[in-house]
């Protein structure tokens, strides 16, 4: 199940780090975008290229490093088509050198679209006698908000035998997410109602790591809500974004792992692809691997990966 | 402002209708692909082109009688690059041909990476000395899980001089909407809540239409409920899908206009693209035509467009 590959990735490289590419034109080195506008011209397609280059440094520098990566399309849509183009060759680049690759798409959808996207995403477009796969990926990260119908049509590809992972967002990493996610209804507020979908979207299926294919997004947010989540849904894996620029702490973050020190893994964007900023003389894969193996630190302090 | 210019134009044709262009491989009369299959070889280029010409077609042919249409970023997502750039043409050339134009992306994000699609589509991207839309289009229709943070960076261009639009999905038209969407915190359901969030970011900004610029998507899925929500949010201008394929008809649609039939349009997709499916020897603009009629004479039984 790609729910233990992902978890025995994690205990091979004892790191429960997913890192983000979620490319924005302030985070690439000048000179990269400079050498690639003397190619290209200052248009779309030299942004895209230097995104190209740069996530392509990164995924080289972090190989033997990072068990997984998380592709923001959101980044590379807002080029048009040359980013869009260029994210599909990252897809390819990122599972070539091996790692677990998520595409987060954000997107909740009624059922007729949803499935146009599953059988793209996963199940490939029919060319001929070919079958051209245009997103390249382990997994999915969905919103939920439309309910059952947007993420049924997913699940023929996530229980058969091409096993792909879907993350349900659960509790966002960002402040707000309390307006919706912490309105109480009943007994639950409505970011446990989400979990509770979630484990239904999962069904009794469980990897041997003890987790669903159907995972969780459990931002580090309201760090005060995961330790209550990691205990009532003991079977949902919980992907943690919020580490690093958006303010989470190791500390917070521990609490969403269980006591093997698996069925979760952070993520990180902003801090490790923009550490070349801080990091005066370094290059960015180096300033990127520095903040991968501080962040790992800061991690252990509180969690093992056994 | 933009929603005025919305409700002008439905006025002036005294046609509520927004078509949806949701091109599948199925959408495509078989002859028109294999066309493009012949000059462009059984590859997604090919289905791309189709869906381009077959969309243009459709453009073309309602041009006079639809005020609006609203492009399903899905749909061409799925094709990957091929498709996104497809469907920018596709942007430009409804725009050109004067329609109301909506961007559906159905995404909700934390703050950062809204700003970057908000930059993208609304404010355009700086390459050189000129300013490159990859999007242009009248507004988005988002989905608000996320809460402010993923919604308030799309502002500055709401109520700013660009005049764009928002739709925030409060009540989509699946069955399954219900699932989190009717969930009772308080007083209030979750769909409820996030009307009360679209009016706070429509802020107290009114167009002479007496509606904002922040709108509302409210599905057919629960009929029962639009009088209500005509009635307490009566300055949320309504975007209507389910109409047709998914199962919605006029005398439930009817119920999201005020008295003057003014503050909604109702969506249809399928029921106009694929409209040649079911009329024998028509071609697909003929068939859309009379298809769009159709739909616009069930609703005149119980609105009128004053």
């Amino acid at each position: 199940m790609s729910i233990d590959l992902l978890q025995s990735k994690i205990r091979k490289l004892k790191c429960p780090i997913v890192v983000g590419l979620d490319p924005t034109p302030e985070l690439i080195p000048p000179e990269l975008l400079a050498e690639c506008r003397k190619r290209l011209g200052d248009t779309l397609e030299a942004i895209a290229e230097s995104y190209l280059c740069f996530c392509k440094g990164i995924l080289d520098a972090l190989k033997k490093l990072v068990p997984a990566i998380k592709v923001q399309t959101a980044c590379f849509d807002a080029l048009g088509w040359q980013g869009v183009k260029v994210m599909q060759e990252l897809l390819v680049y990122a599972k070539k050198l091996g790692y677990y690759v998520l595409l987060e798409t954000m997107r909740t959808d009624v059922g007729h679209i949803a499935a146009i996207s599953a059988e793209s995403v996963f199940g490939g477009l029919s060319c001929g006698t070919e079958r051209v796969f245009p997103y390249p990926c382990d997994g999915l990260v969905l919103n939920g908000y439309l309910g059952s119908d947007g993420i049924k049509p997913y699940l023929p590809w996530v229980h058969g035998e091409e096993q792909k992972n879907l993350f349900i967002v659960v509790k966002s990493s960002n402040k707000s997410s309390a307006e919706v996610q912490d309105l109480l209804s009943g007994d639950r507020v409505i970011h446990t109602a989400m979990a509770d979908l979630t484990l239904r979207w999962n069904g009794e299926v469980f990897g041997k790591c003890g987790y669903g294919q159907v995972g969780a997004v459990v931002g580090l947010s309201s760090p005060g809500a995961i330790p209550a989540l990691r205990k009532r849904y003991d079977t949902l894996f919980f992907l943690v974004p919020g580490y690093g620029a958006q303010g989470g702490v190791a500390k917070h973050a521990a609490y969403a792992f269980d006591k093997f020190g698996h069925g979760a893994a952070v993520c990180a964007a902003r801090s490790i692809l923009g550490a070349w900023r801080e990091q005066a003389g370094a290059d960015y894969p180096e300033a990127a691997v520095s903040a991968v193996e501080k962040m790992k630190k800061q991690l252990e302090v509180y969690v093992t990966v056994l």
